[in-house]
């Protein structure tokens, strides 16, 4: 996973190691529970965005997932500031980098209880901004497919517990894609509302308004409440309600949004085209809002990687 | 995790390292997103029990999962055998062992898809069979509480996948044991009817008759298996059916089915006792019954750890 | 819909007429409210199958759909066998027909009530019994493939109102029909359940079991009891349960039934073979069995269509 | 359905057809399937009232339910148009006409697939707009009753898909007729929650406040959408919200919306008096801004007709 | 409520009082909180029926309702048996009478606890059995009739702890009697299964089997047992399985039971003729066989009220 | 239940009687059905607060409920503050007293119908406000706890409706105490999400803003109401919206409202800190306005009493 010839350093429970020695026991709670909360950050222009919220939040998922972590906030700032300097001689001038944090109720105990008996696991890890794979779908739009899998429900696993337990996520994924490989996936809950894609959240325009669904369920995406904040800014509406199916079929326009590509604009929702097919005037002028508050062109920033 | 001097070997994609060496990348798909098959069987006097039919079994939770495996059943089946004989030393006469798989999708690359890039991981090993934290419940029974989460529904990723994204599993454990900290969970479905133990089954015995949930909401557990075909053999009349929790408190016998402890008697349930609060008389026979299939005492077993 | 130069004779409410001429009024309740109840059966070499079972059940759908019809059962046999009769001549030697029943609750009166105020509209014709299409199913199987969308809830119209209001069924077709173009739709319930196709029902064969959901979710068809009832002449145990998406990922074999094609195996859900990825041996059983009963050779006629 | 001697003329399908001779194929998809979507306008004064959206609501339904029609929405208003100047001569001073489009799949073919493959059937008709069946309720009150069956889910067929496949909605009404033959049923959801009537809205008058169901579970009707807006320039606070039996039995007011009697009070709610018994004071007011918007007064419309 | 001159008399925690002086407190639980279980049995020619085992269901409904009784089971039969011998006085020959219990958590102290702080409220009281108004119906069925509300699920309150919170089965009584003032309300589950009467169960005869809700969702009935028993003795089929309003609407016989009328035969349901709209010949058989095991006529004893 | 010398007294069904001697028959429909809706309300300062609300909606509740009142709302306050002068010797300066409304549909009839048959009981009673058990949760805070029951859905009976059918709720907070024997219960919805406390609602303050499920799954408490009311006049957001058992581990301040109490601030969730586990400022702000509005420290008055 490197780019170049030197190699990232990763921060592991203490010790910033090379990548490719980046390795846990496998008996860690992340391994054999999923039991491992996570956030994912990034830089622009090689500063973190959002990097004290994303910190918060993962405070929250700690403390709801009950794992204990030996850190303060300020201290696992301070490492992760440390990690991503680490990293730097390796991000080109135009590239960016993932800050991705993992953190497990560390090395378990097979027996009766569950509860946390030695120290969390910390993984934090930088890595290129691989942008390829998502930088056609800002000119040209992605394939929004249903799954047919549904959410996690929240009485179950609330989705606002940034978590690692993924494999419902993992095959509905898997089954968006037999529509078209390069479908992204759009999961509903199980009462067929939408819910969030497997990385990222929804969003909808119709009637001019910005639609997203509230996130009693679905992940409280910080790049979803940055949408949001760049809408009202630009005077948009923005409602946070239940969307169906329909709302997707006949929505002017619709994009997802996740750490890494920002906002990736549909055109296509179960093989129909989204409003007239292509990308939308309000998905665009997001992107361009984003792109100013961070002061570099993402989507340039990802073609330049074709 | 080991016992003794000599070091455990872990069987880990092609080699056999020693326990405290088995680390994989904080990359892999078990890490990164809980994607990994498991299962966990026991020997008895140092004989695997089922190990084929828990072989059967992965084969069956890795297709559903997409994750493709490089061995055919009979390969991993010769690799578990070799595992388990590369720790026999380590295994004291009346001790028994562990023996448990986990298959994730391999090392993931970041980026818009999750289809498996890599070879799946494989980690076979074996571990000594602790039942000191079992071993009073055989006699005394142990206090099932039930969870204020429910279980994650077969729509959103079936429980019959034997998979290590737990974390539901792991929050609802630990919240049973807010009311007494040795509890044993039950966890209901999103209906409210019984669903599973954190990683075994239920059953109670009403009326004469033995019953159980089917398995539409749960694990299809190899134990579970065993006990309804003991039961049968002893001319009980074994029911599979929808149970709720005030099956449980009407109950005269309930107890949990599960590889390492086969059988474990509660004899609470909510704080309130089950039956007259003793191990009731068709859990006793049934623990006989199992006793004498595998030619060991499984209760004497547990006790000699205490 | 006609083959060859002889026109089919349709029986529309009291007349014969001809196929082409066979037209309803644009105010009729079929077409206004989709309120319109149905049977499908079929002939085996020329003479009707099961046609007093079809003729009961569309009773049954009357009486719950309220639409009162001006005709005995045996009344509307006989006009069946007239229409049969009628069409004789245009069957071939080796084909045979579908009889079709569709009643309606009449023409409508626009307005606040919503009773039935006219005579029923009684549409009965036969079709020749176009098998092309499912032909190389028998041999090949089929892709069966699960709908985002889900069937319709009991409590909202009992599927055993067999009947022309089947927008969801259609839509749900078509979206299985995004994976793979020759889709079979297999249509889950608000739970998640396996409830049925779009026009039949499904059953699995697992642990030499046959296993099918019990009627609460689906049409009560009569192919499935056929089924039901050519496995128990053959020993098989037949089980109605709850089914869910691991059921058929993980069956060794899969059907469905419906009046046209008796029995269409799939080889294939969700884009993963089903067990061997071969037509299985019971369903060829009971397959056989089912042309022994209606003396002929089911697969053959299909085949020489193609 | 005709008024005087003249005989309607109705579009069908390229020709415009007197409307006794509007016949179409029994194979056609509306009758066989119920696929066939649909919009219900009306005029005032002999003007069409928001045409142009109902049919851009048409295409939605259209789009959504994968019926291909050979028209633009352009030319389709232009049809209309036509059909509404045909009909001109059967309309006296004082009354108005429907304006119905019903458009299907067209005809079928009988076999494994379900895709169009035939042009769409196109049936626009107008009708004399029979308000005698309601007059009474804009002075006394229609009774509002809860049928026993659910609303269909979104998850299943979306209410905002305007479609024929109504038979779940006319059994409904029947069931709320069976407590009182002239009542107008109130349909709820899966969970409980109001949903609709069987052809129209509903909204409860509560603390000053209009609410109504969001259209998460509903159609998303223009005549509701008329209300909210005349509500609205009256200054009245309009809520979009779960209604339950419980705010209808403690509404101060109730009252339906449809297209052809636009507002409908109801004073009376599963035997018990809504309010005081009698039409409300904020519907009358609604009712008389309605009135004044459309330039006539739509009850004496209606009482002209008793 | 007495009947003749003398008055009956009534258990009231310890003391025997008459029955117009049996007064609780206004700060009862039973009357503060409805926290009160009951049990009704009768009398078949002044010999209690089943007085045991509806002992035994009393004290599982006091264990899950977490009521503290400060009598054994034997010595609760023994003062039924006093209070039965205390009032055999007042009942005629040929006349039966119900038994009552109804047993409270005792007065409560108004606070933030809410755990029993006071000896449990015994409340034993007979009762005339007045069958007049079900008399005619076991010759001319009853009319079963839906209920808008659904029953209490059992996720929240156990159908089987037979309890006096029953607001929710009143309510739903009244729903059903809107649609006839004499109908037998059937209330559906959440899901639309049916569940049960407001006291009594339900079971449909079709297809010569004898079918009835299994116990998650409704009362496990004595009566409900004891015709399970009467057609098993006969050699009918008895099944357990959800039924639905088709069930009903399709049935041959349908009948409810309950311990006062023991079986009621219903001929109609929400308007439409059950079967031949007459009482069925298995319910007759079954009404037969419970007299025989009585030993007295059932339906004579009720007709002789008239 | 008295405190002093003096008896209390109560109003009961027109009389006025001391409290020792409120009995009511054992045959009433409050006992036999908890067909008895109820209001309680309290005194500040000896000075009743929102009395003509309570008892609006005690009509509300008598309405739905289908009981009949032989009172006007007019009259009915007469009597309370007759019943609140009788009471008021007994009150000490700086204490207050409850009012209590309990109103059953009056005495039964056994037999197969349900209505009212007689006229309804009419219990009003006044209690010494006794808030030592409370007084310490204004400066600790209590531990909220979720019960594994879940609370009675809205489409079986509705919330709103205050009732005393309270089964559900009194097992529900027993199975919290199981936690905690001081813990307060949190009931969660049928869907997972927070509905009430056994007798009042709740708050959390989360990103500054008041947060409270809307009425949809909850009692639409009076003090609800007077919070929301002081929160905005203090120029706090407020919103109404689904609130999970996230919400409650992650907000800054939790508290409960009921009329006794007022507000109880929660500083543990489920064995968790609340916030920094203290008292937090929203919730002191928001008790000093109540206090102020109603011009007297409620938190000194509970301390008065420890």
């Amino acid at each position: 996973m490197t780019e170049g010839s030197q190699s990232r350093m990763v921060y592991l429970s203490g010790e910033m190691v090379p990548e490719a020695e980046a390795r846990i026991s496998i008996f860690d709670s992340s391994v054999l529970l999923g039991h491992c909360v996570t956030e994912s950050s990034r830089t622009f222009q090689h500063r973190p965005f959002l990097l004290e919220q994303h910190i918060d939040r993962l405070y929250r998922s700690l403390k709801v997932a009950r794992i204990h972590l030996q850190h303060t906030p300020a201290e696992l700032l301070q490492i992760t500031l440390n990690v991503l300097d680490a990293n730097r001689p390796m991000m080109a001038t135009g590239d960016d980098c993932w800050i991705v944090h993992n953190i497990s109720a560390g090395s378990l105990k097979l027996g009766p209880g569950s509860n946390q008996v030695n120290p969390a696991t910390v993984m934090i890890f930088t890595n290129h901004l691989a942008l390829r794979g998502w930088a056609r779908f800002y000119t040209d739009g992605c394939h929004a497919v249903t799954s047919m899998s549904r959410a996690v429900p929240s009485q179950t696993l609330d989705a606002r517990i940034k978590n690692r337990s993924r494999m419902a996520y993992t095959i509905a994924d898997a089954e968006a894609r037999l529509v078209d490989p390069d479908a992204q996936c759009v999961i509903l809950d199980i009462d067929g509302n939408v819910s969030e894609n497997k990385g990222g959240n929804l969003f909808v325009v119709s009637d001019g308004e910005l639609r997203t669904p509230s996130t009693d369920n679905c992940l409280a995406g910080l790049s979803r409440q940055t949408v949001i904040e760049l809408a009202q800014e630009q005077g948009l509406v923005v409602r946070e309600m239940k969307l169906q199916m329909y709302d997707l079929y006949t929505a002017d326009e619709v994009f997802f949004t996740s750490t890494p590509y920002c906002m990736m604009p549909a055109t296509k929702f179960n093989g129909l085209p989204i409003g007239d097919g292509c990308v939308g005037g309000i998905t665009q002028q997001l992107l361009a809002a984003w792109s100013e508050r961070v002061g570099m062109d993402i989507v340039a920033q990802a073609q330049r990687q074709i």
